[in-house]
């Protein structure tokens, strides 16, 4: 009962942020949720029984979001279709990632020398790294992915997704698991269960996207979204096009990979707190556990989504009636 | 002896192999030094009581070199200047680096969920992890930067920076070093030879710029630089102009930063051992220890070229008489 309040208050907040709110705002959002679980993260790895610098970590987060947010936010207003929208997540990604990439691991190195014991600095600086490819640059992308065309509707597609394979996971599971799928490392998860998530997701994939155009009409009603064509303020949102509908192997395709990539994100997750002796990564949410509990699907498909959308998927959603 | 006789014999195969070699082949043999770096990465990862994954490592690692040097080759064969050589470097990053920053973190953790004990796979993924951006994004740099204009010419500068620091700390320390730099870590180190590597490095990084263009002239003469304007066939390398003189204070800049990254760089690696209990990294090199005793300081010095490379080294390379 808690799970389905908490889950009733949640998702409109998500559709209002992902569609109504300024870009700076659900940046920042976002990364007010990137730093919950970041904390998260790093009790974990504590529970391990290591040390990683938390204060490099948030820092990094924070000016990982503001670069590439602001990035986000330069691409898409200041030049209005500088390049492609394509090319507006190339650059994006591109002015900021490989800084973070390059330089920021080897602060870490360096600011682990500080330790007492030398033999456990180099896990240390592993690890602490780690939280910004873990849960920085997989959030990130919501921001990043925002203000491509039709983005807020890609992702909210992308969420449904990850939520309702989630679902069919959960009741087929308890109804009719029999077969364990790791029991070391999450003894509730079946064969059963992870097989209806992905049918789940291609059906339920297949359906959303024959209906996109609807459904964004509904939005538009509703006022979640704007005309088409029509630029909405601050927010950085395009909708200038009608959704094309890709070939049904494509969306299959795209389904099963981003159902797969969020099975094996829950499954790291529960590997991270079992490895730590936890049950949940935090209470945060009632009925839900922490807030890596709850995104931990999510950090595995965003990338997946990414993906997607640079080899294809873009085209179906910048396609200009 | 052996130290001398070692460096006699691999200074001039790195001459070669930076100005006359072809890109592919300066690729592969920077990719032989990762992959021999990396190998002694795992053993002091693994001496330190870790098994990170050496597969995904040594994958990951020859992947990221395929991507990103194939990449150089494409932007600047195929298309003989399609954007500014800043740009190629841009685009040479972005398709790349992105990549394996945000997707290889997530496929390490998942490789980790085999392990016997998960208190130790997130460690293990982390470490795992730490090998690409620690000693493969930074080498990976030498083939993405000898593609700019005068790439090899801004490599080689860059290295004479790093040697003579290093040749400077090693006298001077040796002759009055008195107070210990850091005695936990390197207990050789000392303050002293740290200053006198901090100025020899902005000494000589002065001088060389000064006279870049008679060296670059006498390079030519050598034939190890093709004539001005001309391209030296599959090499992919232009030498399209004379370099300006920078200001004064930018240059000294540029030294005493990379001066500073390059003695981080050995004392972040003198950590790793240490915490490891080695001496050196491994036995190679005769009176070199092993190869990332030897590289150690260009690991952290390259990203810092590659900074003043985007953020107005660049100006000067490329600079059309």
């Amino acid at each position: 009962v808690k799970r389905v309040l908490t889950a009733v208050i949640l998702i409109p907040i998500v559709i209002l942020a992902l569609f109504r709110a300024p870009l700076w705002l659900f940046t920042l959002l976002v990364l007010g949720v990137a730093l919950l679980a970041a904390r998260e993260y790093f009790d974990i790895a504590e529970a391990t029984g290591f040390k990683p610098s938390r204060f490099l970590g948030y820092l990094f987060l924070v000016l990982s979001f503001l670069l590439l947010g602001g990035l986000a936010e330069v691409a898409n207003i200041d030049n209005p279709r500088p390049f492609g929208t394509g090319d507006t997540v190339v650059a994006v990604l591109f002015w900021g990632l490989p800084l973070f990439a390059i330089i920021t691991p080897l602060l870490f190195l360096l600011q682990s020398l500080d330790r007492e014991s030398l033999s456990k600095s180099l896990a240390d600086a592993a690890l602490g790294y780690l939280v910004l490819p873990y849960v920085g640059f997989t959030l990130v992308l919501l921001p990043v992915l925002r203000v491509t065309a039709n983005g807020p509707l890609y992702l909210l597609y992308l969420m449904l997704l990850v939520w309702c394979g989630d679902i069919a996971a959960y009741y087929v599971g308890r109804a009719i698991g029999k077969h364990k799928l790791a029991p070391r490392i999450s003894p509730g998860k079946t064969w059963e269960g992870a097989i209806a998530s992905v049918a789940g997701a291609v059906i339920v994939g297949i359906l959303l996207f024959h209906f996109i155009n609807p459904i964004a009409n509904g939005f538009r009603s509703a006022h979640l979204l704007p005309a088409p064509a029509m630029r909405f303020g601050n927010a950085a949102v395009s909708f200038t096009s009608e959704i094309r509908i890709a070939p049904l192997w494509f969306v299959a395709a795209f389904s099963v990979c981003v159902n797969v990539a969020a099975q094996l994100g829950d499954l790291v997750e529960s590997a991270l707190k079992r490895g730590a002796g936890m049950k949940d990564s935090g209470t945060l949410l009632p009925g839900h556990g922490g807030v890596l509990d709850r995104i931990d699907a999510l950090l595995f498909a965003l990338p997946v989504g990414l993906l997607f959308y640079a080899f294809g998927m873009s085209r179906y959603f910048q396609h200009t009636a």
